[in-house]
């Protein structure tokens, strides 16, 4: 792989990041690579700050540096283009950010030598549709979630696949899942282990009101639809990553599929994806 | 049990009764028995209106006539009073409202006759506690739900139990429930079944980030106590019974403990607490 | 399709299946099909018995007719071959068998025309390795389970993918699932609902020790490896789609893959998957 | 509490003790106490042996060592006697056995101060009826566990509470725990976690095939009493504690409720119950 630039996204509220950037900078020196910082990197080194949706447009690789919510992140400002990310995490490992900011130099050499993989990580694309016309559509890497506002109760969601009836949910919510973010709040509602590969997108109910609804796993191909209905006082939401979203109303259809851009990510050459599961999950000890 | 007088609560909205209320007039005056009604009963009737709270104040019984959430709003306005409550489902079964509207005549001769039975159903007094003072009270006859607003990340709850520090919950929230609570929003949480006339206490965590926490079930006599940890932007509200309740801040304490003032339901002649559930869960069904 | 000849075979203790046999009959009888049947169909007909295996080899369509259990004892028998299996139930709808007897005729006209669909389902190919020599070879349409004996405590799984290290289960067992069976065992014992299409595996650990155990979801290329640790006294058994397995003992690795022969199933062309399951799970009711 | 004799009860296999039987003699003799010891105890002693139902008749005190396993063993010894018991582990806390080794000397000297809590914990009374005559009897302190052979399928249990019809389980199996046994084998079946003196036990099935069953959590006066029925071929047995039990036959019904002879644990003066649950159950970490 050619780099000839490198764009690093810092986690907000992370001024202090240990010298990693100045050994960044350093290793980007020795090879002739050029840095590019978005706004919270800049607070952190001595260059300008780019702001990060140009920076995604010109460079070749992202240095994400913090914890999964800041890879979320900037998947989001990547968008459509197909620059890999790297994720580097700063302190604990994550699902997302698998390679220790130790590890940094030795994996950049990698990724200049070929020595490297690049998982491509299927998104979802999705789109709410309000009295027949869209009025939002957003790129999910973990995750859409639709669900009642804290004092409302259960709400119902009409839920088709494919254009077939799939079932009505009564429950607090819907989390419709890439294996991606099987780890993520899918995990903690009940849903299954995906690994990251699987042609597949896991629907897992929210404190579902019948006892007899679990995960579904669906083909990537599916198209699932699911109308939201409102008795009077109850709100909703729609949660993008844990990170975006809007307020949805009584009859909002949100219409979701796998999108045709997937986020590229470095995978880790140091530790395999099981390995990664059973670190964080603690398997192993009870 | 001597009955001279009968209030009638009726569920919102359901002004048609099935001539429910014409039959309870007529068993009433061949029994010289008074008959009172809330607002709602008054629309489907041609008596006066009384409102609840007085109305709970002077009668002898009251029947309340809906579903479970009737029911809960009705033992909400008999507040700390001893009167007995006829829960009368309109339509179909409740776990709170066990009998059927064509049995109420029945019934209500087994109440005269004193074949019947009343149970004694524990509450929970929740307190919240802001900067040291008490700012709310409630009684809850289900439970006291701590939770995220929609759009939040999940919350910290340290929780105590008698003091002692039990664990601190990273979920989308908490749920304390008493033995009648458990068929409730516990259930969906992934909570245990409780006969309700156990002498316990039940907290279920709504989606809990860490895989070891399962419902836990502590003895009625525990004081529960619950602080909530809000990082910026996060919300979340304290419901009770699915019904009232308020916004939290941060470092709120909720205090749960059981209520010296349980609510007295009268039992089904006609099948037992175990029936009930198997009717409800539709066990021996897959 | 073109059919000449039609393999029958009957759930074992069922001599009467209401005429059935006597309509099939009549309909190979007009369209010039011949109709084989095995010994427990010829007990409920006028017709010679043929031993299972041979049957199969020798016509273009059987129909199975009993529940689920019925048909995944007719795969065992159709092994590798290609021949399409009709699921007919005699009662209630399974989730294999999703053809009611009285639609028999309709479906084999659409059959005859051409007019239906055929779903390929993977199944597991699964072996047991004893000292580094393979003993014991299946295939299993639903699930192979390794599974402690009843007196015996938690047994030991050292579990591999790929040659990579997944994890040590201490559990009762382990429940490997073709998308097929995720409707069977898996599901009782906490797995995902796959849909039949998709290119998976589930692993399913049975009451694991460790709380953090989740069912896991692999590629349907994964090589699933599980060695055997046993304590003295303990036992543990493998069991191949609820019907056939041995006996294991301390180091037998099992070793499971995707067989490269699917079994070919006739969908129901009256209802869709998604229908199936929200009959046979209740969906919409609680 | 007068201590003259003090018993020792060995996990088997275990002869280091770390000079721990050592220290124990050294005490004894300073204060005048004499020691017994079982047969396993005696391997890791120069004391002679005492079988365990002798040991259990004549001390004052036992100490368990080993783990959860060990000190379920010595309490049926000890069987309807009243004889406190000190749980100290050897290597790891347990959930019974809540004492680290070295904190021994200073327990015991709480012990003969009085500054020390015995908890009651119950057990339950497990008989077997085979046509109309009891052929066992045993008493639980963990749990009772119904379950199918490995080989199997599901069994049914025929469940009634104080007479009235509970429900039919179609299931692997269920277990009912004592609270003390809702840390043990209920857990990993997805039971909940019961304070140890609460008056209650827990019905929990194994793998259950509906999806509505849950764990039920009855009052401790309630008499369990579960049908077997079994088909052709199936098998089941009876396990108490997971160390002794007998094979079932076809309708043999197993009745079970509280034991009027609870096993009186020293309680941990070191760490209360919920610290004890948080270490074993690593709430806090992910």
């Amino acid at each position: 792989m050619e780099i000839h630039s490198i764009g690093v996204c810092l986690k907000p509220g992370q001024p202090q990041t240990g010298g990693l950037l100045e050994r960044l900078q350093k290793w980007a020196l020795d090879h002739d690579v050029r840095v590019v910082v978005d706004e919270e990197a800049a607070h952190a080194s001595d260059l300008a700050p780019t702001p990060r949706r140009d920076l995604c447009a010109e460079v070749d690789l992202i240095i994400s540096l913090g914890g999964d919510g800041t890879l979320l992140s900037v998947a989001r400002a990547v968008g459509t283009r197909r620059v890999p990310i790297l994720g580097l995490n700063l302190g604990s490992l994550g699902f997302l950010t698998e390679i220790n900011s130790n590890e940094m130099e030795d994996c950049l050499e990698r990724l200049v030598t070929g020595d490297f993989e690049i998982e491509s990580r299927m998104r979802l694309e999705v789109r709410v549709v309000r009295d027949g016309e869209e009025i939002a559509e957003f790129l999910a890497l973990n995750d859409a979630v639709i669900a009642k506002s804290a004092i409302s109760r259960m709400i119902d969601l009409v839920t088709h696949a494919d254009g077939s009836m799939l079932t009505t949910y009564h429950a607090d919510g819907l989390i419709v899942s890439t294996p991606t973010g099987s780890t993520a709040y899918s995990l903690s509602a009940g849903g299954p282990l995906l690994m990251p590969g699987l042609e597949a997108i896991v629907l897992t109910p929210i404190c579902p009101h019948s006892l007899t609804h679990r995960p579904v796993v669906l083909d990537q191909g599916t198209l699932i639809e699911s109308e939201l209905l409102l008795e009077r006082e109850q709100q909703a939401t729609l949660t993008v990553d844990g990170q975006e979203g809007i307020e949805l109303r009584g009859h909002d259809r949100v219409m979701i599929r796998r999108s045709p851009f997937p986020v590229e990510i470095v995978a880790s050459p140091f530790r395999s994806r099981y390995e990664i599961m059973r670190a964080k999950l603690r398997w192993g000890e009870r």
